[in-house]
C-alpha cells in the first residue's frame, strides 16, 4: 500500500514576493475552475479524520484531490487514499514549517487538476508559521481540538484572523477537558468577527456534515462567480 | 492580578551564529550556576499545567523561575505566579515562532537569577521550529499529549530528536483516544534511542513526581560537575 501514494519532496520557494505568487496562483486556479483550501491546525488535532468524513460525504457531489503537508511520513496520504479512494499525494516540506504559494503550486503540479472541483491542502500541523504565508488557497479553514484548549485564540492570534472557518473537533471529549464552547467562541470572534465557529466530532461524524455543506456551498458560489 | 507579572517584548535576534551564542549563553550560565531548561511542545499540550505541578513538588528543593514564552497573551505567567508564587515572567516573541539563544537572554536579563537555581523555559507552542534553535538551555525537554496521537515522532521528527526527555501527558483520556503508549515509545525510540519516555497526567498529578524526581537529580548532576 505504502508505494502507491506519490511522495513529493518540495523545494524551498525562491519567490521573495509570496504574496503576488499567491495572487497569481489563485487566478490560474480560478480559470481552471478549481477550488483550493487551505486547513491548518496544531500537530493531532485531527485533520486527516476531519477530511476523510468530509469527503465521504462530498465524493459524489465534488471531484476532490488531496495534497498531505508533513515535514516527514507518508501515513496520511496513504490513509486519505486507502479510505476515500481520491487522489491523494504527500508533500515533503524539506524541515519547513509551512508552505507558501510556490510550494503549493509545486503539489498542484503533480495532481491531475482535468477533472477536479477542490483541492485540499492539508498543511503542516503548526499554529503559527502557516498562517504567515498566502498559499494561494480560495479559503482558509482551521481546526482547533478540545484538548488544546478554548485560550488558543488568544496565545495564537494571526492563525484565527486568517480563517473564514474554525472547526472545533474532539467534541466527544468535552466532559473530560475544561473547554468552554461559548468561551471558545467569544475568544474566536475577538480575533475575527467573520469566521465560522462549527463544532464536530470527527471520529463518530457528528457535525462533519455542517462543515460539508458549508464547503459544498462555497465551491459552488466560487465556480458561479468564475 | 494581571498587572503583577513582567511582560518582555523580545526583539528579534541580530545575531547570525545562533549556535556559537547558543553555546556561550549556556557557559555563562554553567558560571552562575543557573540550569536553564528548554520546555517544548504542540499548543495546548499542558506545558503550563505539568510546570505548575511540577513546581509545587520541587520549590522546596530548589530555587525556581520560569520564562513563558507567546506571541500574544500573558496567561501562562499569571497562571504560574499565582499557582505556585514563584518569579514568573512572560516574552512576547512578536509574532516569532520560537525563541534562539539572544531571545532566550533577553528573558533571562529581566530575571533576579542572585539565588536561583533552575530556570525554566516554556517555549512557543510549536513542534517544527523551537527545534530548530538552540536556546542555550542546558537541557531540553518535550510534552506529547494524549490527543495528539502515538504518530507524532514519524511526522515531527527533528523535535523528537533534540529531547533528553519526552513527557506524555493526558494518561487520564487514554481510554477516549487511539493512543498507543507502546507504540509511541518504539516511534520515540526511532528519532532518539537515549530519550526517555515518562508518561504523567498533570491534571491529576499522577507521575509527575517521576518527571519531578528526574529533573531535580540532572540539575544536582549539573551543578556538581561545574
Amino acid at each position: 500500500m505504502m508505494e502507491e501514494v506519490k511522495v513529493i519532496e518540495i523545494k524551498k520557494s525562491v519567490f521573495a514576493e509570496n504574496e503576488k505568487d499567491a495572487d497569481a496562483l489563485r487566478k490560474e486556479l480560478k480559470n481552471k475552475g478549481v477550488y483550493l483550501l487551505n486547513l491548518m491546525s496544531s500537530p493531532g488535532s485531527g485533520k486527516t479524520t476531519t477530511l476523510i468524513r468530509t469527503i465521504s460525504l462530498l465524493k459524489d457531489k465534488l471531484r476532490i484531490a488531496v495534497m498531505e503537508a508533513d515535514i516527514d511520513s507518508n501515513v496520511d496520504a496513504v490513509r486519505i487514499k486507502e479510505a476515500t479512494g481520491i487522489q491523494s499525494i504527500q508533500l515533503h516540506t524539506g524541515g519547513m514549517c509551512h508552505l507558501d504559494a510556490e510550494m503549493t503550486r509545486q503539489g498542484l503540479d503533480n495532481l491531475d487538476l482535468s477533472d477536479i472541483d477542490l483541492v485540499v491542502l492539508e498543511n503542516v500541523g503548526n499554529l503559527v508559521c502557516p498562517a504567515e504565508f498566502d498559499t494561494g488557497s480560495c479559503r482558509n479553514a482551521m481546526i482547533l481540538s478540545v484538548p488544546e484548549g478554548d485560550d488558543k485564540p488568544l496565545k495564537y492570534p494571526l492563525m484565527f484572523s486568517v480563517c473564514d472557518v474554525v472547526v472545533v473537533n474532539k467534541t466527544d471529549v468535552l466532559p473530560y477537558f475544561d473547554f468552554d464552547l461559548e468561551k471558545c467562541r467569544a475568544n474566536v470572534r475577538m480575533r475575527n468577527p467573520q469566521a465560522r465557529v462549527i463544532p464536530i466530532c470527527a471520529k463518530t461524524g457528528e457535525g462533519v456534515d455542517v462543515f460539508a455543506d458549508w464547503l459544498l456551498e462555497d465551491v459552488k458560489n466560487w465556480k458561479q462567480n468564475k
